[in-house]
């Protein structure tokens, strides 16, 4: 449904589908090269690719059931890295590591530092500016009163894209911080890491080539079916093998005809594992870069239209330029619009929000997302990451959007 | 290809892959009940079909990526319930936590306890017996002299169905260690699990009633397009929200018309999480239980006739009576059959196997895994879960494995 606008993910793309259905026919999983040979090959082909549009010279990587496993994976990266013990010891008896990341990146972060045995309170959550990005001196401050502490900095995870605002990390700067303090740094463009594909944009994350970790799911933007998401290294060596490995004899025998080092099923926490790698690789062969960098640019390009057309339209209010595809608004219904900015209005705008979603809902005819993000109470956010919507379809949408709020009492 | 009997999931089931293609065409993402109502409360109806195969009265559940995080989630779990403190401030400052598995149980405890700040060293391997059983009294010492330590014993892994062997751990007796201490029981029945299905063979899981958690691979034994892994949960309340939950604002919010109670992303660890139990719940309406009992008890068949072919064919030597439908032998060439029993012939014998495995590859043929396990030298595994293998496939198979290995000169 081209007015499906809920999350970061629209459309069905049909070469990516047909990637999927072939993928899947054949049933496989793809820990070993006995089992996979091809699937496994076009992996290594796809992380290679990838790798290179990160400017990664020397690199490695691994595909991952969705971005939030692939940012935990970098986490577990720097651990190892810092002390490698961590793994058959547990983090008992070591310094208590910090994660930083800003306070307006994604909840994985969260999620994992629970999950890994670190704590969420462990976290750092590093000031943003009021577009969303990270401001790099708070990182310092940050690092720098960590250390005083006692404690032992982990990573700093940046967010090229982030998942509400769409906004890009300064990470040249942020990689200045990191060098200096010999940190880890992870960049997670799950969602807007799809600009490498870009001439136009990819300055959006100048800088990313000095990152140790990338994670992006290309099922996102990139429109590749769910799920495709990617972890790579900045770095050569078995670091993910040696972090994640348990050489299970079952499978990894190391007196394999072939050679041990095809089988990379030992980089991965999974057991089973998709062949997720063969649908980005389809569409890669089936597109080519260039059409793949003309769908990204007209998805930013959307984006820029519908940002000017909501500045100009009445009852609209445009919270931010988009810097990604992520178009944030205030909708304020006409009895509203009398009201000055102040505690009642926005009440009522919080209010508004669900009971326009209930609209949506139960009439069918059209999805978009609100949220609350810091001091701003619940706005809409238009997210452009269909190739097939137009300009046709942007204009209608905007009204249908207008005709089902008016339909809403407040 | 019928042939392919490299691991534990052979063929492919037309209506699973039917199930796959809808559940796919569609690109959606069951985290909350706005983006996939229907997929969301047909997860809902397998998790408390597969909670009732457990005799599980109250329940809860979720699916995952493979039987590894849903071994992973149960330690978790485990550990959220002793101490829910560790979810926001770490596992540093608190007991030791061990995990108690038996020594041939599955590698992801091991990955599960490396990633989640565990340590690997902090598994007590259980002793098992010669069929690869976890022994109850072993358990009971381990935990015994775990709490004189003190440390303390954070989750009993029972197996059902262990990888290589097929061996079906004793539920009733571990049920009772556990109970008499205190300590969280998961059952790992991601490749045995299947037998709940079956009215002649469920008396391998007696027990699995007392457990606290339990999980199964769907993609296994049941034929289910990869990936089908549930985790189902023993207790009702929302232990799985708590645990897991970080109540990301721009997806899981409260003010929603229809109650947040129906959206379930936040139970699992991913955000983008795939219609798994689509596959499963197509399946199980297509087929219907009566069917799928015949389908399971068809591969278990197999199995016993599999072994009563080798058991007394020349140059075959069955290792156990199989438990499971793995079916485990070492196959001596003509020119080893007059050594005795020792360390020539099993050096030989263990030699023999990757040259074998070579001819498979590269014959492609046939395809059939070998390992070591404890004391036994690399021996071969047949292994059933396809439904469309038949007696007669299995002869062609038993002949063609002799050919191939006629060929080779040891």
């Amino acid at each position: 449904h081209p007015f499906f606008n809920n999350q970061l993910w629209q459309g069905v793309d049909a070469v990516g589908l047909a990637g999927l259905y072939l993928a899947h026919s054949l049933k496989t999983s793809i820990y070993t090269y006995e089992v996979a040979p091809v699937f496994l090959l076009v992996e290594n082909a796809v992380l290679q690719k990838i790798q290179d549009l990160c400017g990664f010279t020397e690199g490695d990587g691994i595909f991952c059931p969705g971005g939030s496993m692939s940012n935990m994976y970098a986490i577990n990266l720097a651990r190892y890295q810092i002390n490698p013990e961590v793994k058959t010891r547990g983090v008992r008896g070591y310094q208590q590591s910090i994660i930083f990341a800003s306070d307006v990146s994604h909840y994985s972060a969260i999620k994992g530092a629970s999950f890994m045995g670190i704590g969420s309170d462990n976290i750092e959550k590093v000031k943003s500016d009021d577009r969303g990005r990270m401001i790099p001196d708070e990182l310092e401050k940050a690092i720098v009163s960590t250390k005083a502490k006692g404690d032992s900095p982990l990573i700093v995870i940046a967010t090229s894209g982030t998942t509400v605002q769409g906004a890009y990390d300064p990470l040249d700067k942020i990689a200045d911080v990191c060098e200096k303090h010999g940190v880890w740094l992870h960049v997670d463009g799950a969602w807007g890491g799809s600009v490498l594909l870009s001439r136009q944009h990819k300055y959006k994350m100048k800088g990313v080539h000095r990152a140790d970790s990338f994670s992006w799911c290309l099922h996102k933007m990139m429109g590749v079916p769910i799920q495709c998401s990617v972890l790579v290294l900045n770095k050569k060596g078995d670091l993910l093998k040696r972090c994640h490995g348990v050489s299970a004899s079952y499978l990894f025998q190391s007196d394999k005809f072939y050679g041990a080092g095809y089988d990379t099923g030992d980089k991965s926490l999974q057991c089973s594992r998709l062949a997720d790698a063969f649908k980005a690789w389809f569409m890669w062969k089936a597109k080519g870069d260039l059409l793949l960098e003309r769908e990204i640019d007209h998805k930013f390009d959307l984006a820029k239209q519908c940002a000017d057309m909501l500045r100009n339209r009445e009852g609209f209010r445009l919270l931010w330029e988009p810097e990604c595809t992520n178009v944030c608004f205030w909708y304020i219904p006409p009895s509203l619009r009398n009201l000055p900015d102040g505690p009642e209005l926005f009440d009522k705008l919080h209010k508004f929000a669900p009971l326009l979603k209930q609209e949506m809902m139960t009439s069918g005819v059209l999805m978009m997302a609100y949220q609350p993000v810091k001091d701003k109470v619940n706005f809409w956010q238009m997210i452009f990451s269909n190739s097939e919507f137009t300009h046709q379809h942007l204009v209608k949408m905007i009204d249908l959007f207008e005709r089902l709020a008016q339909e809403i009492e407040i």
